[in-house]
């Protein structure tokens, strides 16, 4: 087998932790690997070094160069950033070089240029007022690669991991008035097949067992603090289950974090973001990991947001990062081994 | 000081798993206290014993017997299980007694022949057939104790400890479709004032610091991912840092529990079950416990249920009501001395 091509790791907000992060992930593993190449801004990279050994940013024109160079220096597709404004954009902003970097990472996995795509962290309300209209990287990522062949339920579904749990969104980004509503037996079904089938692709799970959240307090308490778990999540849990897929019945959401409880499944189908983050969070804060399921394309990235607050002070943490690098190479190496 | 009065301890549903827990807490408090007495059925105790030290479960008249008894034998106040209905109540159920129980045990504390009241799990569902007209233990307590005079503002508040963690809660047993709606300003602030007044005066805390949790993925993002952080929320945190309490700005809500983080507060204050229960129960599912906030009288529980498919096993874990045990004491030790 021929050297697996690097993953492309977007810069993120340059005005974030995203270069800061990279330069550290590329001090971590530069003798170890995974490779990979920066898509971005290469003066952005130069001086985003705050300590350890200073990297050497060097250009690259493809990133099959990527790898022979990447214990060296630090390897990047150089896209400057031109602050070129989207269409219908009110004000300066960067925007335009943040969405051309996820597009051409996505490009380069799609054409088996890169192994995987991981993405640095962006801030969506600037790319909102710019005209991005995704509500954030995983939906921009599946329009991308929409018309690449997938095996098996196409997604995107959102997974985060920690340590030992791994939980999956059927609602991301929507504001909790809306979630209930959002929660039908059609996008649970949607979430719980992309799940199974990725954790058996992807992850290597030959039986996956995934647990379900219920909607309200106590799941319901038997339908006296809320009927969706007997009008929505059972039906979908009886569908499923017709289908082959190993799901449990909804269960109070609190229950299913624990450390014993964590050994019963290998998923969490969770019904909204933050009782998919809390657990993960708590457990591992600086070590979760946001992986995209279901897409022609590997891609993962860290699970915290751009950081504008502590960026540039040579704080900011890279173990989310270093571990979306190594899932995505993980991922990438199943995928590979299977085809 | 003379001895203190000796918590009341209710029962719970007989048909859960707190017959069991009580003798397992008795059994592991027996020598060092806190001292309990037990506000139940006397028969339906001495058939809960499955293992370790055999009780000898003794009938007392009032509960200052207890406390030079309490190394020797289990004390019960002993009010037996008779199957009386509640009015309008449609099927036989043990309703009536467990609800009579807490009434019980509450008016004890009221009188001072208690110093605080541990209740252990009810099932919500059969209490509400049988005609019960309260969300839970909680708002029932509020209404036994609502003409007995209180010092500070009046709750109830919700919290839940786990070791390093408070949380409380605005909205508790309400279906998620209603929480955007319950939380208003009003109820926020009720909640934040209960809380800071009760760090003060039965935890302790001189200088209580709050974290206020929002209520949308990322805390709304600027308004981007819903409003209510901005229409709802930061008006509360003004107001209320008007009124000199130490509150944070709405924070996302799944950076709030990690370790780091649950150093620079004293209590989360969220804004529905399982964004305050998930927390608690992942990083301390057995330990957690319950606390009342804002009560003329002492109370906490365990944070569990009433557990009926592992009941009468011998296999349910007393941590959390030993815990609760413990609480209540050091509480009601806190109150006593103010006093």
């Amino acid at each position: 087998m021929s050297r697996p091509a690097p993953l492309a790791l977007t810069l993120g907000d340059p005005r974030g932790v995203g270069p800061e992060i990279v330069v550290k992930a590329w001090q971590a593993l530069r003798e170890t690997g995974p490779d990979f190449v920066v898509v971005g801004d290469a003066d952005c990279l130069r001086s985003a070094f705050l300590g350890g050994d200073e990297p050497t940013v060097e250009t690259v024109q493809d990133p099959g160069e990527a790898s022979s160079l990447f214990r060296h220096v630090l390897p990047v597709l150089d896209t400057p950033d031109e602050r070129q404004l989207l269409p219908g954009a009110a004000a300066d902003t960067r925007a335009a070089s943040i969405v051309r970097w996820i597009a051409q990472a996505a490009d380069l996995a799609l054409q088996g240029k890169a192994s995987g795509v991981v993405t640095a962290p962006i801030a969506k309300a600037p790319l909102y007022e710019a005209g991005f209209a995704f509500p954030g990287h995983t939906e921009f990522l599946a329009e991308l690669t929409a018309d690449a062949p997938h095996v098996g339920p196409r997604g995107p579904v959102m997974m985060l991991t920690a340590r030992d749990l791994r939980t999956v969104l059927v609602t991301i980004h929507t504001p909790l008035v809306q979630v209930p509503a959002a929660v039908s037996v059609k996008n649970v079904m949607h979430t719980a097949r992309v799940t199974a089938a990725a954790l058996k692709r992807d992850f290597g799970v030959e039986h996956p067992r995934l647990a379900l959240a219920g909607l309200n307090p106590h799941a319901g308490e038997s339908g006296t603090i809320g009927r969706e778990e007997i009008e929505v999540l059972a039906p979908a849990v009886a569908l499923l289950r017709g289908e082959g897929i190993d799901i449990s019945d909804p269960r109070p959401a609190d229950t299913l974090f624990h450390e014993a409880a964590r050994q019963t499944f290998d998923a969490v189908v969770c019904l909204y973001h933050d009782q998919a983050l809390i657990p993960v969070k708590t457990l591992d804060f600086w070590g979760g990991v946001n992986v995209t399921l279901g897409l022609p394309i590997v891609r993962t990235s860290p699970d915290h947001g751009a950081g504008f607050d502590i960026a540039g002070q040579g704080i900011a943490r890279a173990d989310s990062l270093i571990h979306a690098i190594r899932l995505a190479a993980e991922l990438a190496e199943r995928r590979a081994r299977a085809s």
